[in-house]
């Protein structure tokens, strides 16, 4: 059965960047021989995540804000008083929202709404160079 | 490798409305000549999401209310403010939530727990008629 | 097309119990002969959830400390009133975290980050004996 994984490099400011990735997701899906099967986009860290929203300023601004009430970013964390690197916050955001996104490939196209996009969150506190692994799977 | 890909259509009121589709989700995989494989349901769309529960009144009440706690509906919502649509907390809420569900199937049945059920949330603020994808990969 | 499905039996205590299963993961995998392809780890139940995070003690008490936030245990939890079993804030974490987590497979290993653990969680009010669902599809 064939199997198809790819990576795709971001770079990013950190502070819940939220990135849209769909067009990007996309071409490496279409880079493969499939038309139909399952897409998996993959976060191979623990700051990270992987969410569908309709990617413009107000929802990303919401999100951002909604992160912040899940886990404030001043809140004491345990993580931070053993490693003191300042990103406990992000540790438990990115565990919430999950490194993994399943997305349903039809006729060779992402079977997303026409308002839904695929984003990469970045939680950590810092700039970073990204790695995500794109996984197709069908015939 | 075969795949097959369905839809599965609803009629939802909106404001967190808890649909249980285990039984449809399992007469579309029935539906198939499957065994052993994969299901993945997945909501295209950007004010839905996938969960599973015990679906009984008691929990799908708790869950009502931890959905206004993670993203209160009376925030001044930036979506609300550049769209007018007032659904801002629906966006945060599916976003959070996600829109993809994948369940193991085993000898033609959704692996699911005795008391676990598929639901499908509407987050969204008015009723609306809704397409689910349900894909089923394996053999 | 090849699909393997396993089970792994888990003794946990409950009250957020953040297991670290990654080896035992990739042990159900190192036994079947796929390569390359798609890990699903599935809790068949409605008070636990699948996770990934850096399994150190620092995150692991603030991750308790946020299901504590989003869903306290005090609560009056409808749930209970009816069922008596007042583990009404388990049934919301597990249904918020998820009961299933994907992760690619790529020559024989699951492609996490180095410093990314899978962990099962028991949101259950009493010690409970899992089985969790493993399940491997590729080439």
């Amino acid at each position: 059965m064939p199997v198809f994984t790819t990576t795709l490099e971001l770079s990013t400011q950190g502070d819940c960047e939220i990135v849209d990735i769909t067009e990007r997701v996309q071409e490496e899906v279409s880079r493969t021989p499939l038309s139909n099967g399952l897409v998996t986009v993959f976060v191979p860290g623990s700051t990270g995540g992987v969410i569908t929203l309709e990617h413009e300023p107000g929802v990303v601004g919401d999100l951002k804000e909604a992160f912040e009430r899940l886990s404030p970013r001043e809140l004491p964390h345990r993580h931070h008083r053993s490693w003191g690197d300042g990103n406990g916050h992000a540790h438990v955001r990115a565990s919430l929202v999950g490194p993994s996104l399943s997305v349903p490939l039809r006729e060779g196209r992402l079977a997303l709404g026409t308002w839904q996009q695929i984003a990469f969150v970045d939680f950590d506190n810092r700039s970073r160079r990204r790695v995500l692994i794109v996984q197709v799977m069908g015939d």
